[in-house]
């Protein structure tokens, strides 16, 4: 007979109620996939009185989750606390030191302390695993981890701010411009209390870390993401896009380019026909490209209750089936340090300025353009609105640097209007 | 310093040559992520002196696969022969016999013996894995019996054939009939050698059937699965559902309903814009619905050397890992003998039929339909050809008796021409 694998959970707001749930109505379904019983012995939240639908009795109650951290009585350290330093990452490096495993939900902690708690887990011989910490339910970093386990990653790409991407989508398809569309997101409750971490890009840039990590073998590096949010997307750049073919997301990309390590969390331009493209509202979507294997494509839902939970179970079940590996894939002093690559992979962009109506602008756009090394695939010109005409560009393939100097040039000449609208292209 | 796992491959076809290309030239990295040394021994197939584009020498070489299965200097049988019996079968309960784990690509062998060899697997203490077996590259598998662990999954949908696909795509998008697109696919050797396999569904069928064992903890059974193939799917319905909003797949369905294990793999009608219906060409998509994760889509390519390969190397990478666990994700005695339901899941239907352009037809039908008990959801009459009106039908959900006692109803009267063509539509 197996001993039980004993948890604490500190943590109990959606996800960690999920969590009790599905350990309270499936302990033996549990049981009989893993071949040990679950059980859950003590838990720590803020406030002990808070009605949270899910009755509390029959666990142990700590005020601190540090102290929870190092009950003799708990195998895993579930946390569901949130935030990249504080109590969570104290709680977190307690448990290590009293040789616990961990299971997190926290991307922020794991993001931006990942390299040091992995260090300290090997040393401990302990794991911490972090599957509902990128896109929710969908079981990515196990599909990177063991699922690809025999490819070189050539690529990956996401769409994991479901916030973000239910604004670009409300956008789209209601016509709603960006304040719109922000404030009924708002109403909805999709927003984070600080709603940069949604629309600034920075909660899908810890998730775009996180999965550059395993897929490329290299130390967790979130300072390294090129960020940009969302706000500056206006419905004529929505408009204009899909004119063009294409759909404007929210998207992580990173790469290991000859520079360094590419990581980026841009808005950028897909496909309309792409998967990418054809994500509406609150879904997440992470594409894999291994060299085996290709492109895999992953759906599903990127938070609430029920599918966080989900993903702190696939943890939890496989540390009870004894899964055990390291926690960024492979040895943490065997991650590279990369650098964060200066000089991007080239690219084509989409370019959207305001010319002025007059004999010669276009000429002098163009020569600007040629002079700078950016080559025009596609242009459109729209109706002059008195003043000057929407001009649409989709260029070939450029480095980032040439398309600055050109936009610089852009912005510098007298046919111009204001700067132009510069966003990359990503093929799918 | 451990030991290193030793492999015996049997079967150099494309996916055998795509396995040992990934072994002699990632071996360091796969060290890296499993933290051993990963060594191919031996190898065995039809013949030797094949030439297949690698190097075979530095392999101890066997004729026979049983004897390759029995050998002192591997630790994992890797079954790349197919064929549901045979030597594939033989070879495989040898390997478990001398106490060897297996991983196998073999669908038929896994969907119609499955249950028997994982009960020698579990007395041997051996694991079987079969990743590569379902959805090529795809980790669904894994997804299922991992990922999804703390989920009761309450649906499963696939379209894992990419040839019958790649034909309904061509007919589609091409105008082609169902001849000329089977023609096509067989031109670019997309076909088995018995296309029955690819077409009449079994190839599909077997891996529905592998899909519902995990997914429901169920005994697999082949027998079980309603088996439908593409053939009699007619350019007239490709183009009636794309004007109705649908596209036609041949979908498998799987979920355990009231009346015990629906297993279908047919041609239905899903959502043109649904990711099913989106999916053109020949890539695999499947989606597994759970009561907590709600739906996750999975989407790659489904054949071919490089993701069957990554499939198989998945599998030795977990036993490399030393992750076991039961092969059908929980111990071969407890999977339940699940009754196959004959009473399935009420549904829409699709239904399109030659009417007689006569007064009084459509109110005929009309009444047959409404005795039966199915009721009309959407109707639209086409332009008469002379002789009779194509008319198309979407029902409301009605249990499939009802639907058979309408159609007999509809096939007997004199105002409808030959037989009406029924399709299920499932709600994705």
């Amino acid at each position: 007979m197996t001993e039980p694998l004993r948890l604490g959970i500190a943590g109990l707001g959606t996800v960690g109620v999920g969590v009790m749930r599905i350990l309270q109505k499936e302990v033996d379904l549990l049981e009989a996939r893993t071949g040990r019983r679950i059980v859950l012995n003590a838990i720590s939240a803020r406030s002990r009185a808070k009605d949270r639908g899910v009755d509390l009795s029959g666990y142990e109650w700590e005020d601190d989750p540090v102290t929870l951290a190092r009950r003799d009585d708990i195998d895993i350290f579930v946390e569901l606390m949130g935030g990249s330093d504080g109590p969570a990452k104290a709680a977190t490096e307690a448990a290590l030191d009293a040789g616990k495993d961990v299971v997190t939900a926290n991307k922020a902690m794991m993001a931006i302390n990942g390299q040091a708690l992995a260090e300290q887990a090997e040393r401990m011989g302990r794991v911490i695993r972090f599957e509902a910490a990128v896109a929710g339910g969908i079981p990515v970093i196990k599909s990177l981890c063991e699922g690809l386990a025999g490819n070189r990653i050539t690529r990956i790409l996401g769409v994991m701010n479901g916030t973000c991407n239910y604004i670009l989508t409300r956008m789209q398809s209601a016509k709603l411009t960006y304040e719109e569309a922000f404030e009924e997101a708002n109403q909805l409750g999709f927003l984070e209390a600080d709603p940069q971490l949604d629309v600034g890009g920075i909660d899908a840039g810890h998730k775009l870390a996180l999965l550059a990590s395993v897929a490329f073998g290299t130390q967790v590096d979130f300072a390294g993401v090129e960020l940009e949010g969302i706000g500056r997307i206006t419905i004529e750049d929505i408009n204009a896009a899909a004119d063009m073919g294409f759909r404007i997301k929210l998207l992580g990309t990173s790469q290991m380019a000859e520079g360094g390590l590419e990581q980026r969390m841009a808005p950028c331009l897909v496909p309309a026909t792409s998967p990418l493209g054809q994500l509406e509202g609150g879904t997440n979507m992470v594409v894999l490209e291994g060299d085996s294997v290709g492109q895999i494509v992953l759906r599903g839902a990127g938070a609430g209750e029920g599918p966080t939970a989900s993903a702190v179970l696939s943890d939890i079940c496989d540390i009870a089936r004894g899964f055990r590996y390291p926690v960024f894939g492979q040895p943490a002093g065997s991650l590279i340090a990369a650098t964060p690559s200066q000089s991007n992979t080239a690219a084509p962009f989409y370019l959207r300025f305001a010319l002025q109506d007059r004999p010669g602008a276009l000429a002098k756009v163009a020569a600007i353009l040629g002079e700078a090394g950016v080559s025009i695939h596609r242009m459109r010109q729209y109706d002059h609105d008195g003043v000057a005409a929407p001009v649409l560009i989709v260029t070939h393939a450029t480095p980032r640097a040439a398309l600055d100097r050109a936009i610089a040039g852009m912005t510098a000449t007298d046919v111009v209007d204001g700067e132009p609208v510069a966003l990359r292209i990503e093929a799918v």
